[in-house]
């Protein structure tokens, strides 16, 4: 067998352990029985160590060496021996024994999280998230970095990427979203909601999300939607991207909206090619460009006008309380704005002041600027500041949150990336399927997915995200769409003139 | 490490890939979208492989041969070397070519098989059977007998039986069961069922389902309950034994047998003890002693008298027009008898010649008695003769299993193995727990599993099944407590006197 040939079998190899990871980790989120945990996790253990050795080893050096300087190599061969070296090149200096002390830290520092969040005590977690913290700053040790040790933790979630560049995209974020929600909530008029109120049974619940999905052209044949606590999306392998939502007995938009962004992450996995499978490319260009996608699907397009258009009709009939109520009045209803204290439950217009905090805090801790026992004020300023809100407790303030106890630090400002480059992408769509709007509100959504699976979608991982959304947009990434977009819709929405 | 620790730690790493095949399977017939099969299908080869490759490694054969001169090793230990080390041999002898020659033309059969039997047109099939009868006969070769090379594959499934035994065992099953069933038809009264015509919703039989399991004390936080088009039970990991089932919109009945059948399996698996898990122990002594315990609680408890007592008022609960049965009534309707052309349709009078028939050509196939050509003749002849039936085509004949097309010979004996088991398990039960009737009739279902666990759920697969009946009933494995509680039930139910 030649290298190439050798190379590929061995992302193969990869790639199937991590099919057999992907559907042991659903399935424990879905389907195991409780007695079935400890062993499960001793399971997921084991094939966990399988893929990162395989990720890891000598051969795959090897390979990746020869193949490096070799001719001959078509586009998706040079894209997979430059994102599967980086990645080889990143995880093959951290020690093996050291990524093992951090991983059973992180795994208490998370159970202590989960007490601490509970009693609202935080001085049950802080030692853990100081542990975490150490963690983080000796990985970016590790990984190295040019300017800000923070730089090199941000990689992983979003290649190329840096801090610096992170504050110069908020700037304008901040500057413009501060006073716009001060005025929304001083001068603004709340939409009324009241026709909302009621009991929606699961059933009832599911079935409004199978059409709102069915209308995405989600393909159920390599696909599934299931229930659980927290709403995700998994790829098991090709053509098998499972979401999960859940429903709230009192609110039936929540779970339509789970649903429709757990639909927009599946979408984009469905939707690359074949031939980038188990090539280490067949997965989202970044965790933020991921979450364009996601966001995309869900306010975008499910929280438009012309989207409610089209669909309150559709809900009308499978919840009947809505049959009486206007499209209009209904998409006012699932744009209201306010400002509250918990990340998860904040409308599209407050989430990226969450994030905001997130990020200023999280990289000052791994810089050194402050401490962890800091934080807990410092959070309590910051809400004050962003959104005019004070949580009373740290379980509704600086504890809501996993990432941190499981030191993850980095992640963060996906969520708020996932928001610009949504607004950024869906500009660019606008200009290209020019009645877009027309289209939506008449309930053809293929036009819009085939150009996000021109666009995006089918190039996988070949690109970082900063040259995606340049290639697509023409525009380095920015705020200035998100902010627009925003402002324009709000000041409609809220009346303000 | 020193070598038992060694050993140890291999069978865990089996253990656990066997763990995650063990879910990729079960999620393959539960929940697998129709496009992911393909993939699936080479995730499962791969992991097959690992499993495999680790099952025959010279280093495990090093272990075993170190630890079988070993002193002090525990009675377990010394059984998971023994077992294992039987199996190592076994395997260590087919060439992997020939393996994966034979794996590639069962694959084919089997879809071979597929269409034969939609199409009714043994033709098509013959090719393939007489393939896999030639592996069959080359498999046996490979792993070597003293008698007949049936015996080398019985050996697979019922370690330590032969097919003289099996003969012996037989002969008297045979000469008592084909005159009773001939006068149960011609003499007997059959039990009037008109009450259990009706459609009955998936939800109600779920159900009924569920309260049968909780009265078998089958632990839900340890499993749970699915629907698939063939039922069956798969041990996941410890704690992790999941079960499903089917329900036949017109006859309530036949999905209440199914789950209590299954559940019966899982009860075994459950009551594996955590000292044996991934030993090579942690499964049941052989498919014939598993298959006694589906068939104990569908059949010996199940459709028992005692059991309708209990039962009855549930069932009238769950499903309201059998509120107004009487229990004596509704246990006559459970053991109706119907000499009929299907195996899995076959009542527990009938099911055993079903299976002498496919015994009797089987292994008169491997020995080279007759020919494939011969079958379809052969089993109409033999049908005829046992139950006076002949079907119209091989569809419903030689066609009906999926057994054989994947090379599965010495397989069928252990379905009548677990009746005879069963029935003789069961007399000794009843010898030690006197009042076990009155106890089933109250619903009290746990001495009986307490038996079970006590004498055959504790042990999982450390003793032979020959050794396991004889130190649990006293006696060599027989048919004549299967005959006995067969004519004296039926004589009954049937008023023969």
């Amino acid at each position: 067998m030649d290298t190439l040939a050798a190379y590929k079998e061995h992302l193969r190899e990869i790639g199937k352990l991590e099919s057999a990871l992907s559907l042991l980790n659903w399935d424990q989120r879905t389907n195991l029985p409780r007695k079935g945990h400890p062993a499960r996790a001793e399971v997921i253990g084991k094939l966990t160590k399988m893929v990162f050795s395989l990720s890891v080893s000598d051969k795959l050096g090897e390979y990746l060496e020869k193949l490096q300087g070799q001719d001959g190599l078509t586009e998706v061969e040079r894209a997979s021996v430059r994102v599967v070296g980086k990645a080889y090149l990143r995880h093959k200096v951290i020690p093996p024994a050291f990524y093992e002390e951090y991983a059973i830290a992180a795994a208490r520092s998370e159970t202590a999280w989960e007490e601490a969040k509970e009693k609202s005590d935080f001085e049950l977690f802080k030692p853990h998230l100081e542990r975490m913290v150490d963690y983080a700053r000796k990985f970016a040790e590790y990984y190295g970095y040019d300017e800000s040790p923070y730089d090199a933790l941000i990689e992983e979630f979003e290649p190329g990427m840096t801090s610096a560049e992170l504050k110069t995209i908020i700037e304008p974020l901040r500057s413009e979203l501060v006073p716009f929600i001060k005025r929304l909530m001083e001068e603004g008029k709340r939409p009324k909601d009241g026709f909302m109120q009621g009991t929606f049974p699961e059933e009832m619940q599911r079935t409004l999300s199978l059409k709102a999905l069915s209308a995405m052209n989600y393909d159920f044949d390599a696909g599934r939607l299931d229930q659980t606590v927290h709403p995700f999306t998994t790829t098991i392998g090709p053509s098998d991207v499972r979401i999960t939502t859940r429903y709230l007995p009192h609110n039936v938009l929540s779970g339509l909206a789970s649903s429709m962004h757990e639909g927009g992450h599946a979408l984009y996995d469905q939707g690359i090619p074949d031939d980038l499978r188990w090539s280490g490319l067949d997965e989202g260009a970044s965790f933020g460009i991921h979450e364009s996608q996601s966001r995309m699907w869900e306010n975008l397009v499910g929280r438009s006008r012309p989207f409610w258009t089209f669909f309150a009709p559709i809900a009308g009939e499978v919840v009947p309380q809505l049959s009486v109520v206007s499209a209009e009045d209904l998409y006012r209803a699932v744009n209201i704005v306010k400002p509250s204290l918990v990340r998860v439950e904040a409308d599209e217009v407050t989430y990226n002041l969450h994030i905001m905090l997130r990020f200023e805090l999280e990289q000052a801790l791994i810089t050194g600027e402050i401490n962890v026992s800091d934080l807990p004020g410092l959070w309590r300023d910051a809400m004050k500041r962003y959104l005019g809100v004070v949580p009373e407790d740290d379980a509704h303030g600086v504890l809501q949150d996993v990432h941190w106890s499981s030191g993850l630090f980095g992640y963060f400002p996906s969520y708020m990336l996932g928001n610009l480059y949504s607004a950024q992408f869906f500009a660019a769509a606008r200009r290209e399927i020019t009645d877009l709007d027309e289209q939506i509100a008449g309930g053809k959504l293929s036009e819009l997915l085939a150009w996000l699976r021109e666009n995006i979608h089918q190039y996988g991982k070949m690109y970082e995200p900063k040259e995606l959304v340049e290639r697509i947009t023409g525009e380095a990434p920015n705020s200035s769409h998100f902010v627009r977009y925003i402002v324009d819709k709000y000041t409609d929405v809220y009346g303000l003139r």
